[in-house]
């Protein structure tokens, strides 16, 4: 058992982008374990765009971040003490650890996982949040079928890319928007996509209209902005639109850009619906099975981007909003 | 049988606002009736928020009205000339009669109405397609249940009057946005709404935080702009907003203003649907029960705001726009 942490806090509530300024290193004195608590060897800290919302003031889904407190994040660690039947030292665990070395817990929200199925950075993407995100916002937000067209935003991202192998795999048509010809690539050639659309290089309204000339069936947002308007062009009658993110507009300093188009919704008898994935945590054993299925058939390809050391905690945060990431991005804070 | 027509033909296609230069009246001799074809004298000729989009150029759940064509409408008319054996002379029917005296046609779309059931203009308001809209739209697309917090704008309007009237039929509690104290006055004192914000004089995000405290089930919405924005700070968990139009937003020679707080779907799992009410004919007959058995009940009041005279068109046009008219506005082309 560790008796001394290093953590980041947040140290200013940020406008606009996030600066280094706005984060803070600390190191704090762990306190003995109360009973039902165990201590958790943070492994790997997740990056997630949802977090950028945590530290806005204000009402959402969750309590924003305070400044001073520890920085919110999924992760994945080692039990190291436990004064908790429920865990052993030794069991992997993930869940909220947030952005230090090591956790504090009661146990609750954090579950098992098992590093004989999957590397451990894998259950914070395709096996953790972001893959329950995509088969539920998916399959029950976006109530797809069999045989439609989806187009996916943030496609090369960690659920981006499982909506889209979630919707090959049953027999979806599937067009991807992505940031550089890389992606779009890896988007076709790795992941089996029908068509991948480069936002950077590319009319994004143009290539819509020519992927899908019959319109979407479900369009699977992550980005809002530009190109939330310009797939609402190309909706086909019953569209349905999940609203996942909206990583383009996170950063703003002013409002949020509104979907001009939104009135498509009317012509085309469409639905937006947005979503939050912890509606679905009781559910996450029917997500898991799916995944775990797909991944076996070799059906559901992943990759992770790590970047190494809590140190970096900062500017890895910041790839989220460049795009710079290829894949889940993970940060890892210790060896095993 | 009538050999001489006064037509109204969309002149050109409106940029903004529309111009009486707009539009064209001329005289047009009938041809003769073939097989199956019947005459009919129109008698109210119905002014519609949606009759703005009909003359936009592009793709809708229409097509535009053509430069040159007569202006369609819906409207009232009674039978003077029968080749068809459903429809006899002295018949009134419904349907889409154009801005006209004269409607010649095969009879397909047009229903009969009764005249000793309702004053024929209130088949162009409850009993015709706005109170389809406000029937389907509210339990169909909006899932309204009984108990829950309705909140309509435009709800001095022909859909709106009725949106709030079959809320508080079946329990619910209902907020109206109207633009003027009279009209505010009218919804709570004659429609019985549990409130009524007056948007030309008070803060309406203010007024829904304080008439909805735990926000609201449904949004049905008529005028996007300012006030669906202000709306969707105040979504319950779970809300859904029926986008059924947005006539703050037709005259717009800009792009539509987007609706910037959308991200509220998101963090309310909250759904904003659009409503096409050609969708629903099929099911006509069971809105029409409902409404007319609430209103034997006098529980669906209705008032029709009635403009005199075919050479009106234009000005009564464009007092949907203005907010103007009280209740369902109505063009008397002729009399009985």
């Amino acid at each position: 058992m560790s008796t001394t942490n290093n953590v980041v806090k947040l140290a200013a509530r940020p406008v606009g982008a996030v600066k280094d300024s706005d984060w803070q290193f600390a190191q704090e004195e762990l306190r003995a374990l109360g009973d039902g608590e165990i201590q958790v060897k943070v492994l790997f800290t997740s990056l997630d765009p949802a977090m950028r919302g945590w530290i806005n003031e204000g009402e959402s889904y969750m309590p924003p971040v305070a400044v001073g407190e520890t920085m919110r994040a999924l992760g994945v660690g080692r039990v190291i003490a436990s004064n908790n039947a429920g865990f052993a030292v030794g069991d992997h665990v993930s869940g909220l650890l947030g952005v230090q070395e090591y956790a504090t817990s009661n146990g609750q929200g954090l579950f098992k996982v098992d590093p004989r199925m999957a590397p451990l950075p894998r259950f914070l993407g395709t096996f953790g949040m972001p893959g329950l995100t995509a088969y539920f916002g998916l399959l029950d937000v976006g109530q797809f079928k069999d045989g439609e067209t989806v187009v996916v935003s943030g496609a090369a991202g960690a659920v981006g890319a499982v909506v889209g192998q979630i919707a090959k795999a049953r027999g979806g048509r599937v067009i991807g928007i992505a940031g550089g010809a890389d992606k779009c690539r890896y988007l076709i050639e790795e992941l089996g996509f029908d068509a991948a659309i480069d936002y950077k290089s590319e009319n994004v309204a143009q290539a819509l209209a020519k992927h899908c000339p019959n319109g979407m069936d479900v369009y699977f947002d992550n980005v809002g902005g530009e190109i939330l308007d310009a797939a609402l062009t190309r909706l086909a009658v019953g569209a349905r639109i999940v609203i996942c993110g909206a990583i383009s507009q996170y950063n703003n300093k002013e409002a949020v850009k509104g979907p001009s188009n939104y009135l498509s919704l009317l012509v085309k008898r469409a639905t937006m619906k947005g979503m939050v994935v912890g509606d679905y945590y009781g559910r996450a054993g029917e997500a898991a099975q799916a995944l775990a299925g797909l991944a076996m058939q070799g059906k559901l390809k992943a990759r992770e981007d790590i970047v190494v050391g809590l140190e970096n905690f900062p500017r890895a945060f910041n790839m989220l909003f460049s795009g710079e990431n290829n894949g889940k991005l993970v940060l890892q804070v210790a060896a095993e």
